[in-house]
């Protein structure tokens, strides 16, 4: 960024005009800190990606200046990159007990766990790091052990408030820091960075605990088994899950890796309480009296391959859902979802199961993360910042927390909505918005990072949408003339054996533009191979209107 | 379906356990009457695939039974397979006005028209077929001119809801006939069939008037230009917005094709009534004051290739959305287009529009043209049919339809929740399910009907994931050694300029594992093929994780 000595800059890196890869950087002078290292999932242009993590080559440019990497909580939008990003750039990793917990996990699978420097941090820490001193404050989230940062520079204070929620009754009794929030901002903060995900919905978020109340009382009602099915993450409702359990008499069995995974590591730490001999294992299911059981399962959001859509198929080995259990969907379906939850409910019915469906707000199983707008005034309103920057949130929701800022009184020119790569600097006491710094996404498709650009998704579009065709052709070197074929093989285009007809003029139009280019003397194959494109084109397109990709290979002999 | 002499038969091609392509077919012994022909889109799995319509097999098999094909209303999930059906079986078609002006449309671009019959009718007809008569009453809808249907057959009278609401406010003062379905219920249902689209909704669906009333409203407070996008099908609005825009004194142009298409078709049958001079071209918008002005346009559910999407991209070669501009998104995104509706909203709000989006509950700019369970109830209450059929709806809300039955009387055991192909057969008054005839998707692409199978999509999916490698070698006939190659060719794998070191190594694994056959006297060129597939295969997985389809083509010389 090519900082002066005595200014302060920042940039996110990624999360701004997006929900995911949360990345920001604040510098001083030689002192970079990072802030999260998250991934996204590709969209469906995206074809055959994996994950979506930033693009670091800042970072990489100024290896020697990185001095940490700070992370809020344990949520893959703010962990995820974690083992592709240093593999790229190895640096200390900061994070609370849980938060490391999950991020351990993930350095293990990919062999990094060794050569990773981890530092636990919890709300009273204080860490230096040169010319940068941070201190934290508790928040509420979907996740516990969750920190936001006042990161303490010779320019002033600035703020990020990781992803959170006024959460005034937590279930585990971890309460937000609201006197050292008061705080921080009595001191002054110079640049409060603030999440955006709620920033569209008015009120204020209820608490988790509302869900227990829901859950405590559906456990009550139900007659055969339970399942229950949430975000293995939210571990203060797996926490009330296995307390309505408890109460109801009934035992807990996990399904799904990820639930498996997340409940060993957070009673493990301390961070669940589970009383003796409540949990069984999956294969003792169907062997308890469907009314003392529990089935607390992944797979809220549909996916295919997680336990509840096995569950309501039919597929688990181990375990059935039958006529009579109940199925609680503790969760709301995220948009782009919905599909694959509904899938799911239709199977669930046709088991004869009693569902318990739709949106959080309705049946009382799910409330959101993350701050409402009287939640998000209540944040501006303890730091009353010099300036703000949302983040955390695609534009329409980086427009609503600008008005929510304005509304409590940030002077409008004070408020920078920003581009993932866009620079603030801030030099005695001003801010502005000038300059830019390459980045943007680097596609995870196996084990290759950004090994896979515009040309290659482009070619996986145009051939998922009609397939390919080969024209094989064997040419004499010295008269031109067709040796062997034309023989055409094509994939994902048409069934050849019902198409013969359209096969077979195929042929004939290649033969014909090979002999018309040797009647006039061309030499030159790639001339061959670009006519011999178009005649098929042009042909399959008037015929059936599909364009494959149409592949010429010419064999000299 | 080798029906008896006295047998009524029933049975769905299409509109059972989906959203979509509704096809139903009510035979009486010889007489066959279908109806609706209705079209439904891909889901992401069918790559490449334009539309899904019904099997027609059984159609096909009883060509000389078919007596007519009698449409309900103009939307595309009733509509929209007749081009494609009518060139596998020609059949009479009845409709009313509105709808029979859509199909012509569709009829003329597959250049249909000459061959088609199209005969008009509207509530009051009367129509026989056969041994079948059909009454019609009016129904309400999110387009004009709907109809339900009762079939006075030998056996009884079978009754088909089409879609519907009770809109007892009807913007076009068509009021539901309710004195006809007294009538009708009166004089004994024996079977009912009725939609189930929103059969998960408590309560009954407001009036269109309710959305009029937003509209009006916000007219009168915006200060730029208004934008205001909506289904073109839904006439009753265009028309609202029409004299939303004549009371407050601004033109409407209208943008998209298909909103010109039906304001065309709509107003020269008088369905719309448009007053002089308030429509102006779209060349003239930018002309007039802002305030003077409304366009009306498509693209509400966030098409990409749609009027709104354009012009919130500022794509749109004649119009531009401006800061103070008002953007009215007068419809509730459908499930599955959230992301895309999402994009568009943080377009305009870069363009600092002003835009009124989200839950047309919530904006009060949209209301659903289906029925809610107060008003599914009413409809069962007028028929008290013996039998209940529920149809046009996904699994869990045929399964909520068949609990309002319940409800209002109708017998457990007289409820058929069926799929598409299972047949009703009903013998002296006695219903039973115990056949099946064949039925299912069709798919279209391009100008293939059909011809698209598993194979194919099996191959588009596994294309689109990691691509394809070719591996071209040339082999003596005589020797088996190679004359030259192997040359590596890849589409949507990797780039492969920037793998060169990994391609080498697939050189390399291929010349060793021909050389290994030639010593091995292997002399099918089959084992060659898949020794090279699976040795690449293996190495590529090892190396990357990925899986690109290989492709070995060995030249003979």
């Amino acid at each position: 960024m090519n900082t002066e000595e005595n200014t302060l800059s920042i940039v996110a890196l990624g999360g701004v005009n997006e929900i995911g890869k949360n990345m920001y950087v604040i510098q001083y002078a030689n002192d970079i800190v990072v802030v999260d290292c998250g991934s996204k999932f590709p969209d469906e242009s995206l074809l055959g990606i994996d994950l979506i993590i930033p693009d670091i080559t800042y970072l990489l440019d100024n290896k020697d200046k990185v001095r940490a990497l700070i992370i809020t909580h344990g949520h893959e939008d703010h962990i995820g990159g974690i083992p592709y990003i240093l593999k790229q750039l190895n640096m200390p990793v900061y994070a609370t007990r849980l938060t490391l917990g999950l991020i351990e996990g993930k350095l293990k699978e990919h062999g990094l766990l060794g050569d990773t420097q981890l530092i636990e941090i919890n709300s009273a820490s204080a860490v230096s790091l040169g010319t940068i001193q941070l201190s934290f404050f508790r928040t509420n989230h979907s996740i516990p052990d969750c920190l936001g940062i006042a990161l303490h520079t010779p320019e002033g204070i600035v703020v990020h408030t990781g992803d959170f929620k006024f959460d005034l009754t937590p279930v585990n009794k971890e309460y937000p820091d609201l006197y050292k929030m008061a705080d921080i901002g009595n001191k002054g903060v110079l640049v409060l960075l603030s999440e955006s995900t709620n920033a569209e919905r008015p009120g204020f978020t209820p608490s988790e605990l509302h869900v227990g109340e829901h859950i405590h009382e559906a456990f009550a009602k139900a007659e055969g088994k339970i399942f229950i099915s949430t975000f293995a993450s939210n571990v203060n409702r797996l926490q009330q899950v296995i307390d309505a359990a408890q109460k109801t008499n009934r035992k807990v069995a996990l399904v799904g890796r990820s639930m498996v995974n997340v409940v060993n590591i957070a009673s493990s730490l301390g961070y669940l309480r589970i009383p003796e001999k409540i949990l069984v294992e999956v294969s003792e299911v169907m062997k308890f009296p469907p009314q003392q059981m529990v089935v607390l399962c992944t797979g809220s959001q549909g996916e295919p391959m997680a336990a509840l859509s096995r569950l309501a198929s039919s597929n688990h080995r181990q375990v059935e859902v039958l006529a009579g259990d109940t199925v609680i969907l503790a969760a709301t379906p995220i948009p782009g979802n919905e599909r694959n939850v509904a899938r799911i409910v239709d199977n669930l019915f046709q088991l004869k199961a009693k569902v318990i469906y739709g949106s959080g707000t309705v049946t009382g199983m799910h409330v959101s993360g993350h701050a409402s707008q009287d939640e998000l005034k209540l944040m501006l309103s303890f730091m009353r910042p010099r300036y703000f920057i949302p983040i955390h949130g695609e534009f329409r929701m980086l427009h609503q927390h600008r008005l929510l800022a304005e509304a409590i009184g940030v002077d409008k020119d004070n408020i920078f909505i920003v581009n993932n790569g866009d620079v603030i600097d801030v030099t005695n006491g001003e801010a502005r918005q000038s300059r830019k710094i390459p980045t943007g996404n680097t596609l995870v498709d196996g084990l290759g990072i950004g090994d896979v650009g515009n040309i290659v998704l482009r070619d996986r579009k145009h051939l998922s949408e009609d397939g390919i065709l080969i024209v094989i052709i064997t040419i004499s070197k010295t008269e031109g003339k067709i040796l062997a074929g034309p023989d055409i093989i094509s994939r994902g285009f048409v069934y050849v054996r019902e198409s013969e007809g359209l096969m077979e003029e195929v042929n004939r139009i290649t033969v014909k533009a090979i002999n018309k280019l040797n009647e006039a003397s061309v030499n030159q194959w790639s001339i061959y191979k670009q006519t011999i494109k178009q005649s098929i084109g042009a042909y399959l397109y008037a015929q059936i209107k599909r364009r494959p990709m149409i592949l010429p290979i010419i064999i000299e002999v």
